[in-house]
């Protein structure tokens, strides 16, 4: 029984500046058939609340709760641990971290940093790392795609500071089973009954099935023909885009009412 | 039966602009007990010629042939493949690499770049890599030591574009086995007959013992005291420096005489 979704943003959504052909009315199908919805994304270049308006600005509005972002879950881990991290992230970002500059730091904390990822602060980071700080990662996703490409994701660098620290991260955003399952606690059901559509095959859709959810992969975004290939055997489904996710999710729930 | 020695240079001959103390005359004993001797390095951000230039300046002559780098294995490798590879390094080499520069590239070669890794430049490698551009490494050493601490070499930033394409680089330093089995081929003995002296306990020992050397680490460079457990059951010994090294090799030699 299907009882709840969580979207991902970035590729099924929105792709650039525009809405994915027929989203908004996809997201309201899910309201009317009274599925609750959290869109979650590890994005970290945007804070919440630039989030919301660039999605209003396309022709989608949304309760800020009902988006759940990676910087977010990583702010909460930080204040939960009393951790000072030293913070390697995209400038935007700012307003949805702590601020510990000035600090002692005693963790490293990464994002999406784009070209913030320079030598010195992929040093600086790595020195702490050396000392024996914590690495928290905003997620490990490889890349994303740009108007111009696809582009080096925050997954990329963090695989280059465990390697030259001989560390492991700690993961706060997708494809951690914590933050699908913290997700689906707002959804208020199991994760065996939320369905996570996705544009991401290890991120999106194989952390969540890792996680006990049901997934979809969509044709839109960052996907690429072989990734079909990486799904045999998971359970699960490939659809075209949004649209045709929302159609498979109100049949499958309608089916098994 | 000990035949030839291969030193490390950088943490083993010289740190920083000063030669460790007792190096020339422990290179001079060595000439003096007729061991032929090879000096290799991943180094990547010198030509062979301000490498010989710095050595002179510090009171060590080579002569040019006993000098034997990553970059130069890398040239011949590109050569022999007839690659125009992107090269992400450090500017100070570009006399020891081939000239691609406006060519069509069909690689990514990736040495010690420092500030010349940019978020641009990771991002013109990565997308050649997705296409299908192999990616060759000038070693894959973790870090070295700089006179204000520890910095990040090239290996992560060669895993961090291994992560992000889902590749695997060709290694044309240290630790891969043809570049040691190469630099002993100069010494004119067979791997089982050299005996490699360096300060990184991954590139330099593990390597030269997996490719069937004898191996030394010395406590000078990047040394750290926990090295030594990782050495347990690889038959390499530990020495303080390059002074005891070369007591150790001679000994050992004489011994089997």
């Amino acid at each position: 029984m299907i009882r709840g979704v969580l979207l991902d943003l970035s590729g099924v959504i929105y792709i650039g500046n525009e809405l994915v052909d027929g989203a908004a009315e996809a997201v309201r199908r899910l309201h009317q058939a009274d599925l609750p919805v959290r869109f979650i994304t590890n994005t970290t270049r945007s804070t919440r609340a630039v989030i919301l308006r660039k999605l209003a600005r396309m022709g989608l509005d949304l309760d800020p709760e009902a988006l759940f972002t990676a910087p977010l879950a990583a702010r909460a881990y930080v204040q939960r641990h009393g951790l000072h991290p030293l913070c390697v992230v995209h400038p935007a970002l700012a307003e949805d971290l702590p601020d510990t500059a000035g600090e002692a730091y005693d963790a490293v904390l990464v994002g999406d940093a784009g070209h913030e990822f320079t030598y010195e602060n992929m040093n600086r980071a790595f020195r702490l790392l050396l000392e024996g700080a914590p690495l928290l990662a905003m997620g490990n996703n490889r890349y994303f795609k740009e108007a111009d490409g696809y582009s080096l994701d925050v997954g990329p660098f963090v695989a280059a500071l465990e390697y030259a620290a001989d560390t492991k991260a700690v993961v706060l955003g997708k494809p951690a089973a914590a933050f699908f399952q913290a997700a689906v606690g707002e959804l208020g059901c199991a994760p065996g009954e939320a369905v996570m559509v996705g544009d991401d095959v290890a991120s999106d859709v194989k952390g969540a099935i890792d996680a006990g959810l049901k997934a979809l992969l969509v044709r839109t975004g960052k996907y690429r023909p072989d990734d079909e290939q990486q799904l045999r055997g998971t359970g699960a489904d490939v659809v075209d885009d949004l649209v045709a996710a929302v159609d498979w999710v109100v049949r499958a729930r309608d089916q098994d009412r």
